[in-house]
């Protein structure tokens, strides 16, 4: 765990909220993704050596359309930069965390990633992101 | 805003919580400290240029104790790092943002600290801090 990549929010209209946060950092979205393998559209905003994710579903089966209506708009995840997605999930499993897909999976922004389940975590959504070299 | 300086977690029980936190991250907690004037007991820990703070309520009046009460343990607010709070809040202002204090207060971690009203940045509690020096 190296820094924080990204925190991913959960919005209902990402055009709407790209607006918002191009105001909030002074600058546009770097970039608009579509995962159709998770259900969501996105768009990311450099913060430094951050960055933060904007999630918006893209059919109601989405783990985002869920977490909306159940929680409602805002924090969704926070994911953290690893060297090595694999030794990481391995470690952590070891560590008493539940990995959630042990075999990492493509996600957004060109990354390998892999979930901790919240409720070894204090609730908090946990992903692991590798860059894809 | 420079990058996210810290990520703050609501727990219930701190000292079960950075037995996880160090887990997760290999490392304990660099600092305890309480504010009593927001009710809180926080402990810090370091990732990369990142910061985890949680937060366990230390009366049932605390913003933290609502917090679980209605949303039970998770992510309470994202803190970026601003240079100077004052400009900050007042071009986030105008942008829109309702910024609760326009006077910065004390916070942890030796800041100076404002909020943003989640309403106004769908559903995420911002901070803004400045180091003081």
């Amino acid at each position: 765990m190296r820094k924080i990549e990204h925190i991913g929010i959960a919005v209902k209209d990402l055009q709407a909220s790209n607006l918002i946060f191009e105001k909030l950092f002074g600058a546009p979205a770097y970039k608009e993704e579509e995962v159709a393998s998770e259900g969501v559209k996105t768009s990311f905003f450099m913060n430094g050596p951050n960055k933060i994710e904007l999630l918006e579903a893209t059919n109601p089966d989405s783990p985002i359309a869920k977490f909306l209506e159940k929680k409602g708009e805002g924090i969704h995840h926070i994911a953290f930069d690893v060297e090595d997605i694999v030794s990481e999930s391995e470690r952590l499993k070891n560590e008493g965390f539940t990995v959630l897909n042990e075999i990492p999976k493509k996600g957004a922004d060109n990354k390998l990633v892999a979930f901790l389940h919240p409720k070894t975590t204090n609730g908090v959504l946990i992903e692991l992101c590798q860059e894809i070299k």
